[in-house]
């Protein structure tokens, strides 16, 4: 299944030939057996001025460019992204080891992104407003931004990408692309998509409109610290998200940031306890938990709790783990050693801190993928919400944590530092209504009855708290990738002030 | 006009009591004639804490007051500020100079944005959103912050409190207030119609609910870094948003930075003359040029040049100069001293530059007021955008640039590091709109016709690069003051994924 | 407590002289007693075209004064009705009959109009938008419309007025308001009230800004059929508005009917019983159920109706009618004796139909008021959903129908021409989701947990099917009052066409 | 280049296959020679019923798919009219006498409302709102109306279907599409295309979904009249909409009106006066002057007449009147005789009202198309605006007035009973913000520098006055397609009343 003509021909097909392939410093290894799938040439640090002023160049053109026209290339990306959803979720799934489900969904997200940002393309609304002088109108108008940088992380190596640089093109900004250093064939992947929509474009896209760049730290620190990139979105850890956000701001620069989450689901006495099952189950082990949006934390009625989880120790039981391609399967690799080590760490802190591991924990599959780190999804069960559950721990690890009291559980809830995504499972409107008002769930997504993960790019993506504070994708994120000019014209012969101030 | 017991009186209807007034350690003087108005006690920084945390407090039960509930309590405030709007008008102009019509206009912007804060208070609008799954639904919803700080600068020292805290109590965030140690009595009058609000709406607001804090940088340094505030809002120099602006991003909080300006009017060869030179006259000289919306560049068309500088050198010869509250002044005192040198030291560089001192820029009245700083507004003539005319220099200091051609007036305009106000004078319509389009004007606000300065509360006030790319007072501002939640509610009996995806 | 000296000083304090209720030919009765109240003068018809034409000359000005300014004099006219609270609201309970706490209410929802319009003075916003064509710019302004002619219903004679003038006004239309020949003298107050801000707010009203005409139809459709009158806004029944409606479409012009509704009350298994009861309580028996949202039918699950009824009924027992000002008193009188007669008209049909009457229905008080018309509320059990229940009677007749499935009961809930108000009572969260989607109430209103009527001014009012179709108060439903323009403006020297066509 | 080969080929590629093409009762004629094209079956009256029942049970379905899948349809659609561009153009160019290039952009409308109704169809956003009590929260939701029908005219004959369904299929309504008697062909032609879409969607469209009436009259009657379509949109005249509109109100349906137009432009002393003759030329002859945006009235400054008018007599002179398919054609044939009657008619009354025909207004090409009607471009000189320039000729007929002042331009502009489109030539920002100002044109649609026809589809289209005052395609027009509703929700355990009513 992964054959290494294969797997070149579906390189091929992505437009990532054996000469991009090869030759460079960047190691790229597959999640699922460790084996190397090209060696990348990385954009030299030194080019970086370059990159960017390419960029800086691109847009004084594309800021002219219609934003409907702009949408035209938008459309375009969506049919590469729709004619090749086969072989870059496969690459995905090569790459970083979801499995063919997930890898064909995240393109899909692509899809959907840029249909949302083709119609955004006539709707980029500013609001016209009225003025307390006669003959004055006020009106502000959303104008093209600049430059926008988007850092990624490899679990959304494709998505990720699209969300940002399908508004961001539609609302005049160039891109440069810096995917993770663990999924750039990912993101090659999707990019050059990109490209072939550009080149049906023809020449009303400037050159320089969508770069990517091949890298590491040096290259996606060059992008943060440049004054020629008035938005940087980057995608990673909260550690990370603590430097970016600091350097951005010292040279009056915007960011999104989309950091750690530590997302919980509530489940209350009233809750359908099989649908509850079932979504703990998607959240908690799909993507093998590398999803910002996983499930982490059980918070469970104390009355509930002895039906569900052995339910749940049933079901995670019977899970498939193994190649993320082979059918069947639900669980596939951690994306690297590292990752694994974490995990570790985490698993041997549970009863140091009073817990107790109910499953799970431990590497599965060693001697068939000896270089690859599949685990088998973990629960913990901890008295009190300790330091170690209050820390994003990237992989399947699930901590149920007790509850008598509903006002107990939205304490306990809210009580991280992160501030993403959260789900309250429970039929009761009371409970559910309190639970998404405003002294309820403190994340930026707040769900009823279904898992933390899984949203749909119509809303607004993103968290609270540590999570960085910003929003991605639907609803009105695309002001943060324009510039608002408020506007007042005086289209009578006289001067009034606000105010009805005189002077003079 | 400054007799010591008219002040003493006017101190009191304004709630700041004797006791209040004398004992302190923070030294308060009139910008008029250097007085002593106050030994104001500070509050010390080891309770800051403590104050941090009874906003804190207020914020549980607040976030709980219905908003139109809250609503009330700012439509008491403006009541409020109606009444005392001669009394909070004159302590401004006694300690920060301003002329009497610019101290009431200042109050009535307190008004204006109490009874758009009220109107606000039902329309706190999320959207309710279309699900891509059957039986589900979506929508975002608007919720409380917590706690904001309003850390303001002596030249608003009323309205920029008023602009943040009215939103921010609608919105169900308490507020801390930090007024300049140049300006506290303002803020103090200002503060204290809203504890006289609050007495009124009664045991609906919570202890706590509005805190004024009197100081210099140590207190706001312990707002600023605070994980309790949410949300700093801070008015001032680019220096100091170059400081506030990482430390709020370290540790994950959102800010609202106003910062300097530099601000320009391009007069074209379409312009009504007499409406740009009263357009200059006010907004180069107004508040003694210390607006942050002051005119500090005039890009002149060079055939218009000669017509308009004249008449401009005509009209700033006739500037009456002098005592704010006398009737018939339109030139007050700068601040302090510091203002005062840093305006030599410009005129001192202009012809280092290259440029040329046309008129103004000495020191007056120095018998009258000795110890306070009045100056004849100042205008240079530059033969380039020299560093000097790049930076903001914080008096009634106005550069004189000509350009030959409508493109170079642009490149001109957008060629400094600040992007708060901007205006053009000009009848012809392709000029005006191209200067605010997408390729025109980088500002924050760019107007037509009228000047930069004096902007309505109902549009979104701020600007861009290094201002601080953030929005005060009208429009959708007010969504920086809530959190928003976006939510998905699955009301069937199915689990349907997002994007398609099937799992297990 | 009707003493005619205490009323002839109400009327005068609320600016109805001595003159204007005496003399005329229109004799206005109050509900409580039957007693003459006042004969006013009628405007006669062949001057309505003089009052048309007024209101138009007034528009020429009015559309020109700013809305900030416009807003202005709605925030006297809220201070205006919040200074006479209590004696608007005696007017209403003296003329209609309302409890001193209803009548005080319909004065609050004035006033929070008045408030609302207020803020929406800054945010009449239309929308810029980007053009498809290099160097154009769109944009939708909302324009002052025109006089708006506002005909009320006896049931809210104060607060109809109110919500729609106080929109109108702020748009920057005048107002012509024919109160119903039964309450002329609310409308009458309500009015004055208005006069008494124009008055402080001085010459920047046009003289004709608001005008009240008093009469009976021939006024009313002098009105309707006026082409200078762009807009009607009229309440009333079903029947009235099949005739407004076609002979405003009929000459072009716009309409905002508010007509009959057959509000319904869902009880579910998984109701809160005891709120349910006494939501049913108030929103069937308050106004002595003249509301246009009055409850008129309960649909309750088989399972919770033999506990629900007896319950009901014993409350029904201990309801106090009388007097609607003497304190205690829950129910005062039907309007007139011709409601008196449509409410027995239905009490007969019942048994008819296959009916039973379970409480209710007769006369009561005809001793103490023999000119006045107070019933007993009434209940009656229907086995299916007769011509009876499916037509709207306006008075306090309950009727009660069981189901067994839940799809019945939503079948039963919209299987009725009417489409004002609805709700369900059920802690369920998929039957209260259910209830509000797209397959549930087919009302303009549907509520959960909370009684049919009683609105709050926030959200838009109004119904669908044969309710009208049209909204007021709150969310955009401003935009009725308004002429929307869409503005494409040219700033280029090329003139391209949409579309991509060429053409010569 | 009509050869029957041809021809037949043609409609066979656009899904009208012989049989339905031949044995009809209705006669479709090209207007560009007359020769008859086919004939067509007709829908019986007696099945309406039926139609209307298919439709209605469609909608019991559809409503509940979710609106971004549906979205999906109409993304299809979208594609099939890319496909079909070539083709369907042509039908229109064949049947109603379009040039080529009018032909094919008519089809492009049809393509950019499908990628904009798909946008949308994330976008069907209703407000959250915030509740003035504690523990509830309010919100409004668009929910799908009904069917809808689409009665078109032969102007327009595929894209306003398309502008129509495409919205109404996203908000989740079914169609009825009624195409003109005069235009079945290109009605077809887009409609197969619809369903083409609709197969490749598969079983989540319901059967009748998307259903075309062939007819005339009678068959409109049966969808105006039936209670079943809550929504009728129908475009033509203000004859017909005078009748339709009360007609549906009657039945307390909505409807959507797009009447006659009598659009005018304004050229000032300021106006670039060559690029004014360009947008005269196509806004006043495109189409044969068969828009209802074409231009048909001429404004212009006394000052410029003797310039413009001379200019626009040579450019008159110059236009290729012929084959609409040939190269080089500008103005093709007139629908037909009675177009050309009527035309005939207004250029005989020119002189009996005190006019002077400058030019054209004669047949032409009678030779070569003895059966079908071509005319040369009419312009008339007015010295009054008459009873027959205030009426809408529908062909290409031009009447020229002059003014002197601006005040007098607007008014002139104003004083016609129709309220379509609109526009001003000139360079002066005053002249043009008061045009767009509330106090200039009344119109729906008011540009600034291009002509009043061509509208984008991002824009709300339509007009106000005996126009008919709805709106279609861009903007919120999406929301007449929808039926609102209001919800409060109380999740608290008590019920307040709204208003601080207390009730028993």
């Amino acid at each position: 299944m992964n054959d290494a003509n294969d797997l070149s021909a579906l390189f091929e097909r992505c437009g990532i030939g054996a000469s991009r392939r090869t030759g460079g410093t960047l190691v790229v290894r597959s999640a699922i057996d460790g084996a190397e799938l090209a060696r990348l040439h990385e954009t030299p640090e030194a080019s970086m001025p370059e990159v960017i002023a390419r960029a800086r160049a691109a847009f004084q053109r594309w800021r002219d460019v219609p934003a409907p026209v702009r949408g035209e290339l938008v459309r375009l990306w969506g049919e590469e992204l729709r004619k090749g959803k086969a072989d870059i979720g496969r690459v995905i799934s090569v790459e970083v080891g979801k499995i063919a489900q997930e890898g064909l969904g995240e393109v899909q997200e692509g899809v959907d992104i840029c249909e949302f940002a083709l119609g955004l393309s006539r709707q980029l609304h500013g609001k016209t407003i009225v003025s307390e002088r006669p003959g004055h109108r006020m009106m502000e108008q959303y104008h093209p931004l600049g430059p926008v940088a988007i850092i990624t992380a490899f679990n959304f190596p494709s998505a990720v990408f699209a969300w940002n640089a399908a508004i961001a093109l539609v609302c005049g900004d160039p891109v440069i692309f810096k995917p993770s250093e663990k999924a750039p064939l990912s993101g090659l992947a999707t990019f050059r998509a990109l490209e072939r929509a550009i080149a049906r474009f023809g020449d009303r896209a400037p050159e320089g409109l969508a770069q990517i760049v091949v890298g590491r730290a040096a290259q996606a620190e060059a992008l943060v610290d440049s004054p020629d990139i008035p938005l940087v979105s980057a995608t990673g850890s909260t550690r990370m998200g603590r430097e970016v956000g600091p350097r951005v701001a010292a040279r009056f620069g915007r960011r999104i940031l989309e950091l750690g989450g530590n997302n919980a689901m509530i489940v209350t006495p009233n809750a359908d306890i099989d649908m509850a099952l079932r979504a703990i189950l998607f959240s908690a082990v799909g993507t093998a938990g590398q999803r910002c949006t996983s499930l982490r934390r059980l918070i469970v009625h104390r009355s509930v709790k002895d039906v569900l989880i052995p339910k749940l120790l049933a079901a995670y039981e019977s899970l498939r783990i193994g190649h993320p391609l082979e059918e069947g399967t639900l669980v596939g690799p951690l994306i690297d050693e590292a990752a694994f080590h974490a995990l570790q760490l985490a698993v041997a802190e549970v009863e140091a801190q009073g817990g107790r591991m109910l499953t799970g924990g431990g590497r599965v599959l060693a001697d068939r993928f000896p270089k690859a780190f599949y685990v088998r999804p973990a629960i913990a069960e901890m008295p009190v919400q300790t330091g170690l559950v209050r820390r994003e721990t990237f992989g399947p690890l699930l901590y149920v944590l007790a509850y008598d009291d509903f006002e107990e559980a939205i304490e306990l809830h809210n009580d991280v530092p992160q501030g993403l995504s959260s789900c309250i499972f429970s039929n009761d409107m009371r409970e559910v209504e309190r639970f998404i008002s405003a002294s309820g769930s403190d994340c930026g997504m707040a769900n009823a009855n279904i898992g933390p993960s899984g949203a749909e790019i119509g809303g607004a993506f993103g968290g609270e708290k540590e999570t960085g504070g910003d929003r991605e994708s639907g609803s009105d994120a695309w002001k943060q990738y324009m510039r608002r000019t408020s506007n007042t014209i005086n289209y009578s012969t006289e001067l009034p002030l606000a105010q009805g101030i005189t002077f003079g």
